[in-house]
């Protein structure tokens, strides 16, 4: 009965749906878009990702591995027998693999880490040693430092200012920290910037280990022997071939010296399992590590240092090694010269199953199914660029190197990006450029939810009323919305979005396929098929959903972004903005007052070593109002854009094809050629990955970050350029408002 | 420089504070009672609490033991000395300790549990094997029983409702649960009236063993093999000798039979080690326990129901056994029938240094100093009664039985009580009766923190200003007023405040003495001076604190009671109990509304047993209407009070008297003679320990656990039961304004 209700609840909204217009289309083309929609998804099979899995999953296939060559020829040769102009792409980058690795405890309970991944019985590639990359974090500087341990919990700058309050440095010490909290590659700069010569990240299990769930093969989770692999490149900075920054890394391309490249860490720094964790951890004696510092090993964290020392020693092969994209394209029947693209990166760290052939398989059935209708006569309009990349998980070196080579003609060209990497089961999760809110959002209430039976859209809301505290339940109540992610770093949009300014979406659905494979040898098609995706019917929905995006996106008659949402968002970016800096200002008005009447002092344990709070710099008023009557200009003209949101579709065709042009490069204008301070790459102003989180994005970085890192002067620069950016903006709504309101 | 500064701010204070008058006292005895006190404070040597608690630590000293007699004579023969009328009065109550103790595991990897702390060499008293309780629950009942088990978190009544939803029973099962979140004796209980068969506790290493700091005797916290004892009588229905309740346990006293008494166990329990319990739960199977409900095992927590069976058996030995409650009188020089009573217990289910001899020797050397005073003609106005306690750890034993056997005597002459109940180095805290706020705060501003030089009240707040986040800083900043909390459970000063509505304080210093020796073989003084107060610089401090308390309640013209900060607590509470029942109003309607639209089915893992939330009743609008309008009514009678708080010190002597002795029978006033819904034991309308929770406090009980129950009808009657206790208080407040306004 239950299931019954449900599935009446999911027809009503179904029909509801079907009825309305699709935004971007006409009524009469809305109507033939659904039909071509009817057959996309009655083509797709869950057979052919299985297929698809096991063939590129059977042996490790990271940048420069024969089985890395072999998957990129058998894509290609798909695309191209389903009617693609195929290409395979070719770079050569520096990505340095490990020669010698060795860490060891010294004193009197010395040991050897095993620094190893025990293959199991229970599934049949984690015995692929000679093939396999060993356990290593790529970029790490060569070393062979000998120090005593200090333990700096996740390795953050939060970290390190609690760590001197308790009186202990790392200066000529290794750090050992646990993944998490912070991108990985954060971990030994800021290890490095405070004076450690070494650094060891452990995968605590508190993480993704026992604490969470069985451990593999009993279970999903991380098994003591467990490593994360894992870029440490700095690519906060920039991501791509540190050799090459900015330019492709063709044979023939002016190269770098090593020795100047900018995102190479500057000390030796190692992923270790927790088993190896344990005895290093058990060395640290000093003060006993603040609560939240604690993980889930059987002891107690100490911050150090170590009695013993740790002797650290590693050699990496420095070679160039080849990257292979594979770029498959439909050219569209109309408009040929605007691309729509779609990527999934297909290197993995080992065999990488969930990351990334989860979702590079849903992908290439999305692309046959479309390949299928094109010689079945319906051939979208736009062109489609369906891609594989290489080398996303050393530096996302495929697809940076790919839009830095093609950056002229993606910039005049592409119309939108869209990306995944990996998938699994449970709800829809999305990021991206926020004119595209209500287009993802139609499309969400019509893809199908293969468990529940009602919309991924209906499924997420609920998902989010049930996790949601009672203030969320009675704000959100009835808001079905899916807010858009702000995109940070993490996966292959950064060339597209951060650097060439192209609208981008990276999506894929997750939340109940739980696990501990990260980066080990342990991602595999046996995992992925118990845990993660049984049946493949989520890279089903992924095909469907993300399918949809290409096509609607290739027909529409106007390109359908939409103005307001992004505007909306922006004024909550800038209502954040100046929350920060209020909460910063009262903050240190707060804690200066505390510290001048030495409540500090009082307050802590006498027996104890640690330094109170220092008095901090006035934060000052800063000047808004420029950039808010900006924004309230924009707010205007994007309002008058949403009047005539249908109107556009009655214009003549030369005025559409005036307008979509405007449309697809409004997100251009949200760039600066200059790019962010102190990384130029960046040349977003809206959504940059944080500078020091790494992953975490930070939406208006320029201003935000400068707050953060208390430098007025450079937020007040930065409200500026942002005043500027949006200034430009809103002159291509205008133009756009000239082109319909014309006679 | 640094400390200079702290100890010029601390004389500042301090001169202020000496040039105010004290409440209760007229202009000219203020400076007289603060002479006394200055020779009070010159008298006390810590030298005298180490002494003593070297002897009273000496061997176990739990109800029934040799050397818990042996203390009860050293004291009484202490405060004879002293020159108090000193008398040891015994009861015979039902105190049960084990005979026989099995529990182990059956299957394929059987286990015998150990339940033995290791003696250590480095801690002379933990050898005492033979004079040793064995770890047990104190009023488990005897049983002998095989079942599968199931984990249930900390055993609270949320985390049945938890285990239901994902499908797990204890029908029948044997219940394992970690101890904290809810008073011990809930557990067993709760787990009784889910089903189960038995009830294992045991002690976690996240709460108080190596995830919290080093293990004893290396560090503070609880190793390995050590076992916290306790009670599991459901104290919440009430305290003291469960064959006798409401009457003294005296040898002639008609005694229940066994099987009468309402608050021993139904099922077996028992305490044990986290050596113990590893193996019990890696025995557990069935689903991965939630997030919250994890622990610091290096291990999967799963729910149960377990794989292999366990065995528990326990037998006890029932008899009678005897108390020693030491009673000494000092009795007043003006008024010899009002009493300030001070209380410490003095039982200890092992050496129990920190739990309770650490506040029971400050008890004994404030005694001493102000039996000097009196010798040396400074007697107090009032009776002093000292009183140590024997019993506590079973059931408040000693102090129920001497309070139910002079409840006639005590409800005439009681005046105020003071407890104490263990002490450690760090900050004050108090709890009680909210008419005494502004009296301990006058207190609490005098007396000086050993560390910091400070007074007491402005390091409490020094530590609630660091450790709070920022909006408390923000609203509390500059409020300096030490709140006292409601008292519930977890003391004794249960007989005196509960039961017979007398006025009390419940004091101790701590946050810097760490430790996971509660209830083991570990409490010892070993272990006190290395980690808890070393050089009892802290008992002294609450000598002085709790002294000058008994000297100023015993001294003071008029008793300084104060109801404006009663009335602004009680305010608060109503407030609090209207919010929670608007809160459960809107979380009612948001969950009924989400149940209806199908969220719960929708977001939850189909491939997880959990079952949705059910429908519930809506809550009403209660009428607080009659309740308010009284409480509006004493506020303007508080508030008259308030503004002839120092016209009293002018009236005559006889008034003052007439006036004193409204004050202190002003709390009785709080009590009904019916009591609470279900246990009639518990007399006070204001605070009581918590149905459902035990230790913790639920202030207007009787309505705020009807809410939290869902009886609405129950809930308006306790409003009007409530309403009626403030009215016969008001009624006081007026027949005091009559006197003081009279001509």
């Amino acid at each position: 009965m239950k299931n019954l209700a449900l599935i009446l609840i999911s027809l009503s909204i179904h029909t509801i749906a079907f009825g309305q217009t699709i935004s971007g289309f006409s009524d009469e083309k809305t109507q033939q878009q659904r039909e071509l929609e009817t057959i996309f998804d009655s083509q797709l099979d869950a057979k052919n990702l299985d297929t698809w899995m096991q063939f590129l999953t059977s042996h490790p296939h990271h940048v420069g591995s024969k089985q890395g060559k072999a998957n990129a020829e058998y894509m290609a040769a798909l695309f191209q027998q389903w009617g693609y102009q195929t290409e395979i792409a070719t770079y050569q980058v520096l990505f340095p693999t490990p020669n010698i690795r060795v860490l060891e405890l010294k004193g009197s309970k010395p040991y050897k880490a095993l620094l190893t991944e025990p293959e199991l019985k229970e599934d049949n590639t984690t015995n692929q040693k000679s093939e396999q990359l060993p356990t290593y974090n790529a970029y790490s500087a060569d070393g062979d430092v000998t120090a005593e341990l200090v333990y700096v919990n996740r390795g953050a700058q939060n970290d390190y200012d609690e760590l001197e309050r308790m009186g202990v440095s790392v200066k000529g010490k290794i750090v050992i920290v646990k993944y998490g909290g912070v991108w990985r590659g954060l971990k030994p700069k800021l290890a490095y910037e405070h004076g450690a010569v070494g650094c060891i990240i452990y995968s605590d299990p508190q993480d993704d280990g026992y604490s969470e769930g069985d451990v593999y093969p009993n279970g999903a989770f991380r098994p003591k022997n467990g490593v994360q692999r894992g870029s440490v490149m700095d690519m906060p900075v920039s991501p791509g071939d540190p050799l090459t920054p900015g330019v492709a890394a063709t044979k023939e391309a002016n190269r770098l010296d090593r020795s100047e490249a900018k995102t190479i860490m500057k000390i030796p720094v190692l992923p270790i399992s927790y088993e190896d964790a344990l005895p290093f951890m058990q060395s640290l004696a000093g003060p006993v590590a603040p609560p939240s510092w604690h993980g889930g090993l059987p002891i107690t964290y100490h911050v150090g240092p170590s009695v013993s020392k740790a002797h650290l020693k590693l050699t990496f092969n420095w070679d160039l090694k080849p990257l292979y994209d594979v770029i498959a394209k439909l050219p569209g029947s109309e408009f040929p010269d605007q691309w729509v693209i779609r990527g999934n990166h297909h290197d993995g760290w080992v065999n990488g199953a969930s990351d990334p052939i989860s979702g590079m398989v849903s992908e290439l059935e999305e692309a046959r199914s479309i390949g299928l209708l094109a010689q079945n006569g319906h051939r979208p309009k736009r062109t489609l660029v369906y891609c594989a990349w290489d080398g996303e998980e050393p530096a996302l070196l495929g697809s940076t190197e790919w839009t830095e080579d093609h950056q002229i003609e993606l910039r005049e060209k592409a119309v939108l990006y869209v990306n995944s990497d990996g998938n699994s089961r449970g709800f829809i999760g999305a990021g991206g450029s926020h004119s595209l809110t209500s287009f993802f959002n139609e499309i969400a209430d019509e893809v199908i939810d293969p468990q529940t039976n009602v919309s991924i859209r209906e499924r997420r809301y609920a998902s989010e009323m049930v996790g949601g505290d009672n203030h969320l339940r009675e704000t959100h109540s009835g808001n079905k919305t899916i807010h858009l992610g702000a995109l940070g770093a993490g996966s292959d949009w950064s060339g597209f979005l951060q650097y060439l300014g192209i609208s981008s979406l990276n999506i894929g659905f997750g939340g109940e396929g739980p696990g501990g494979e990260y980066h080990s040898i342990y991602d595999t098609y046996t995992h992925f098929v118990r845990f993660k995706d049984p049946g493949f019917k989520y890279g089903i929905a992924l095909s469907k959903t993300a399918g949809r995006i290409m096509l609607r996106m290739a027909n529409a008659e106007v390109l359908p972004f939409q103005t307001t949402s992004f505007n909306s968002t922006l004024s909550e970016y800038i209502g954040e903005i100046k929350s920060l800096l209020n909460a910063s200002r009262s903050e240190t008005e707060q804690d200066n007052k505390m510290i001048r009447e030495g409540l500090f002092e009082l307050a802590k344990d006498p027996l104890k070593i640690y330094q109170s709070p220092k008095i901090k710099d006035d934060v000052p008023y800063l000047n808004f109002s420029n950039l808010e009557n900006e924004l309230a200009e924009l707010n205007k003209d994007a309002d008058l854009m949403a009047k005539v949101n249908r109107k556009m579709l009655r214009l003549d065709s030369k005025k559409q094809q005036e307008l979509n042009l405007i449309f697809y490069q409004l997100e251009r204008k949200l760039t600066q050629d200059r790019g962010l301070p102190r990384r130029s790459w960046y040349k977003h102003q809206i959504y940059a990955p944080g500078y020091y989180s790494g992953y975490g994005v930070k939406t208006l970085p320029g201003i935000r970050e400068a707050i953060e890192q208390r430098n007025w002067k450079e937020a007040q620069e930065n409200i500026e350029i942002v005043r500027q950016t949006l200034q430009a903006y809103d002159q291509q709504l205008k133009a756009a408002l000239a082109i319909i309101n014309s006679k």
